[in-house]
């Protein structure tokens, strides 16, 4: 996934959904690069999906969030067949742990220094 | 902050609270770190604060993930006067940019590896 080292996704207008998404992984990453490229592809061409963030604590905890402008189009990416079958590949292989945490937005603010 | 290498926090029965916290900082990170343990210190201390996870891109983003178990317990944490001070220094000095989103949890699901 990206890096965003500019700037973090902004605030949004609430309501929305964010989906956060925690990971550690096993030594076996075969196939995860082009898998996550492809998920990735896959969640821009949801309509309603807003942007992501994603960082990486070297050997460590992955966090990722991803930012929906409504439970449709959360509904849609969670129901995505590549998405799916991504899904049991991560349980298989990928994944140590992992958990998901989906979220209605009910307020938010952004700073950017002048 | 802490990184939790072993495992991400886990799930909680829903309905619970995200605080999503994502920055990009400065040059300019003179007592950011002090400043940093004191408030997960204080964090700890707020009844309802159920966890914390962190990851930092090298460089580049922060995301800081604060659960909590209800708007009573963030309301709480966001109302510390020691917190408030922080804040304000952080927009002064430590951030080059951030956002916060507070959402209310639907649904969750954790996978830990057997």
């Amino acid at each position: 996934m990206s890096n965003h080292a500019e700037a973090p996704v902004g605030a949004f207008e609430p309501p929305y959904y964010v989906a956060v998404f925690t990971t550690v992984r096993t030594e076996d990453q075969d196939g995860y690069r082009e898998t996550n490229a492809r998920m990735e592809e896959l969640v821009r061409a949801i309509p309603g999906y807003l942007g992501m963030d994603h960082a990486q604590t070297p050997g460590g905890l992955g966090i990722t969030v991803g930012y929906f402008r409504d439970a449709e189009a959360l509904a849609q990416w969670r129901s995505n067949a590549e998405h799916r079958a991504a899904q049991q590949r991560g349980r298989a292989e990928w994944y140590q742990s992992y958990t998901l945490h989906v979220a209605k937005v009910e307020r938010s603010h952004g700073f950017v220094r002048a």
